[in-house]
């Protein structure tokens, strides 16, 4: 009811001064990068696909908001503000109907989610210490801790070439 | 123009007698089921992702229309009229700058596109003698051809009990 009164406020350009309403449990922000969970994001739209093997193992989606996907389309370097790209990953399991239909491992699918959910975030300003990118980590909806969020920018340093950015969007 | 003129004679409730104009070349519908590539399939929703291995070797990703996206989140079953669930492919190439930081083979990613695209198409009465589904095959945006057409059904029917629906939902 209060959001309905502020925007009805605002769209009649009226100033209200109040607080900020406290954030949600599921809405609590990263540290070192401010950053929280951008609503909606499993309905944005597909840059790319990968699997990692490792300690990692798991099949994953690279997800962007239609900045990031317009941007990763025409190959617009570097990503304008305002880009979210979202990383979600899942186990990865072997597909038992198509292994008996094969009579050898063929299929791997995606299973429960796993290794967190991860964004970058552009704002060329407000993070130009890490490439103009702000890095985020949710574990079942909560953020990472800030060890976790230190190690981010050093591995896409790797790909400065690439505006920190590993994947590639798939056609 | 032609189209123009008959979307504003629509509008306008007016019926003009017209043969319908030859499809463009990527529009030319698949053998046994009729399907044309449905327009901004690749705007789509994720479903899933997978990794296939053996002779197919890709990475791949279930894309659906929002009839499919629905019914997969809810776990609808059999999936309405209308569904239409888009599989992409893509070859499976390790990401060098990810290997040398590893030290070892880390990252496989999303390169060309490969095996081509496939769709199905829910139409219960419609396509009743192959468990309601149609199916489409488009190499390089040309239908395969019958032969291709003729054996997915088979394959398809070891997950009949999910209504031949071999991925799962990855949320």
């Amino acid at each position: 009811m209060k959001r309905i009164a502020v925007v009805l406020a605002a769209a009649a350009g009226i100033v209200i001064d109040m607080p900020p309403a406290p954030a949600p449990a599921d809405e609590v922000a990263t540290p070192i990068f401010g950053i929280t969970i951008p609503a909606g994001y499993r309905d944005w739209r597909l840059i790319a696909v990968a699997h990692e093997e490792g300690k990692l193992t798991d099949l994953r989606a690279i997800l962007g908001n239609d900045i990031a996907v317009e941007a990763a389309r025409l190959g617009t370097r570097p990503f304008p503000d305002g880009t979210i790209i979202a990383r979600l990953a899942w186990s990865y399991d072997p597909l038992e109907e198509s292994s008996e239909a094969f009579g050898q491992p063929q299929s791997f699918v995606a299973g429960a989610p796993k290794n967190g959910v991860q964004f970058m975030v552009k704002d060329a300003r407000k993070y130009a210490a890490t490439g103009g990118w702000g890095f985020a980590q949710f574990n079942d909806g909560k953020p990472a801790n800030e060890a976790v969020h230190n190690a981010c920018f050093a591995c896409h340093e790797i790909v400065k070439d690439r505006d920190f950015i590993f994947n590639r969007y798939a056609p």
